[in-house]
């Protein structure tokens, strides 16, 4: 018996498993679901994909899990899913929200809520306030609350942002800098980031939408919002990083020359001014990956994470970690800035 | 016009300025009424302080501000200027919560939010629980929430830890550790650490409960509490920092042998192990402040904030900086890991 609880802690003892579905089964949706399965307080009870190879399989067996099979089905028929009416849905499929909003919709008519990973739901005011409206809205009809979030956007270059700005007085600028070494991850990452790549093929590439990191626009929306900068404009670039070496990964060789990477840079400009600046460097091979924000005003001040947060181990902890704040959240539209996100232990209880 | 907005920021345009009380304007509560004082949202009506030397004054006389007179005099009698039913009252007159238990009912009576920099409200479960139940049963039945907070307790070693734990799958070990360069700071803080004191003096002063920084062990089972680490017992020191060197600050001088400041240590222990140690150096000559977070488990992350937190000023700001997120919250008693602190901008609409 710990002499620490709060006594919401003691009250939630007679509650019920919190029901989960999860929806979308591919490697985030898969690694989601390992770790749903290792929260006492979570009883998964209900899968979804359109993977016809994924249909009707195990889950469990689906994403690997040690402990399979699990007795969950992975459904096609996500309406039939969806009618258990489950607390929370963690959604990921994509990270377009025009491309999701029915699912959303389907989920939020259900009367659960909803983590999603869509990157564009992290912060859509700006580019797409009609659909932000629109899922307000049927959250509020269904009583229900969604959030959009992972580690990036959701976390390390917004939230952890505006979280720092608590110790300020004043803000004039905004920064975060975030650098990936794409070694340590997985195989399409290191492919979707155009590692390996001619210059050329990785600018092709670009052009035709393939090679981005979906979210740094958002990121900027939410940090100009939650600091009051007035932001007019939100500019991207997207360039290679060319490896000045060969790098051999796990999975790949990237010769010096080629691609090793993506170096993006998204940048809120307001009065001819520069007031949020956030750049991504994810390659292989990078010497020195870390998080970092920096605030400009009275007090400057900056935070670094060594090493930076592991994109896919902390993407499915931080939508995971979210679950207990959104089952709490008012209904309606959320953000990760709106959130006390803290942290869902294994063992917390239902 | 901005293009980043939420809905919520453009409805808030047509709202009242936010009425605010600062009762208490001691060195902390005069650098909070100076930043209040700079938020174009909020209306400074009324303040409180039983100094003879202040009462009848001109608040923004007493703390020192260059556009003083602001037209608000200091008043003793507390429930005179509660009575103005203001939104929220700033609460700053000392760490311990029985001592300041009258003071924030009157607050909740008069039907105001309040946020206190009492250190011991800022997790006040395990040390009073009974207190605690009192604040918040008062709080619902008058429909308004209270929290304490500031930079430490509040923030940097509580808040932050578990923000930060948003990115892990597993905890086993949080840890927190703070070294203050006290030279830079005021000097009644100087000498509440004891710098310049004989190490014989300090223990004195420590064992007459003089010299000590309040509110670790709140820390400390805010921490587990919110990471579910099964603390049972929470023990505390306090050592001098004794000087290797002469040390000169504006305000008085170190001998070397003398104390330079305080080293205390607050462990959270469960099970025969330890599972939360917070540290705290604040001393005069302080070669390498910073504030640095280290969470074990799965993945292990760490983070730091190079130069450390500056108490004073980062006091205020979080303090002033909670209050959007206080008026918002659910009526009750509140903590700061409850509450989706960001930032309060001086432009920011009412």
């Amino acid at each position: 018996m710990s002499v620490c609880a709060a006594p919401e802690s003691s009250e939630s003892n007679v509650k019920k498993k919190i029901r989960a579905i999860q929806y979308g089964v591919g490697p985030i949706g898969a690694s989601i679901a390992r770790l749903l399965r290792e929260k006492k307080a979570i009883q998964i009870c209900g899968a979804i994909d359109t993977d016809p190879a994924k249909i009707g399989r195990d889950l469990g067996e689906v994403v690997g899990a040690a402990d399979a099979p699990w007795g969950v089905k992975i459904s096609g028929h996500a309406n039939e899913v969806l009618d258990q009416a489950a607390d929370v849905v963690i959604h990921s499929t994509s990270s377009s929200l025009p491309k999701v909003m029915d699912q959303l919709l389907a989920c939020l008519e259900a009367e659960s809520c909803v983590v999603s990973t869509c990157e564009e739901l992290s912060f859509p005011y700006r580019t797409y306030p009609e659909l932000a409206a629109k899922l307000d809205t049927a959250a509020k009809d269904w009583g229900v609350a969604l959030v959009g979030t992972g580690i990036n956007p959701g976390f390390v270059m917004d939230k952890l942002v505006i979280t720092l700005a608590a110790v300020a007085q004043r803000i004039e600028h905004a920064k975060a800098l975030r650098i990936v070494d794409a070694s340590t991850r997985r195989m399409p990452l290191q492919k979707k980031i155009g590692a390996g790549l001619t210059v050329e093929e990785f600018t092709a590439q670009v052009a035709a939408g393939v090679i981005k990191h979906v979210g740094l626009p958002e990121s900027v929306a939410m940090i100009a919002d939650s600091l009051n900068l007035p932001v007019e404009q939100i500019t991207e670039t997207i360039e290679p990083v060319v490896a000045q070496e060969r790098v051999q990964t796990g999975f790949l060789t990237v010769e010096a020359g080629q691609a090793a990477g993506v170096h993006q840079i998204a940048r809120g400009i307001g009065g001819g001014k520069e007031l949020v600046y956030l750049e991504l460097q994810m390659y292989v091979g990078a010497k020195n990956p870390a998080d970092t924000v920096e605030l400009t005003g009275h007090p400057a001040v900056s935070l670094t994470i060594p090493g930076g947060c592991h994109g896919d181990i902390a993407t499915a902890s931080v939508v995971v970690n979210t679950i207990p704040a959104i089952l709490d959240a008012p209904a309606g539209l959320r953000t990760s800035r709106d959130l006390p996100i803290g942290f869902f232990s294994p063992d917390a209880k239902p």
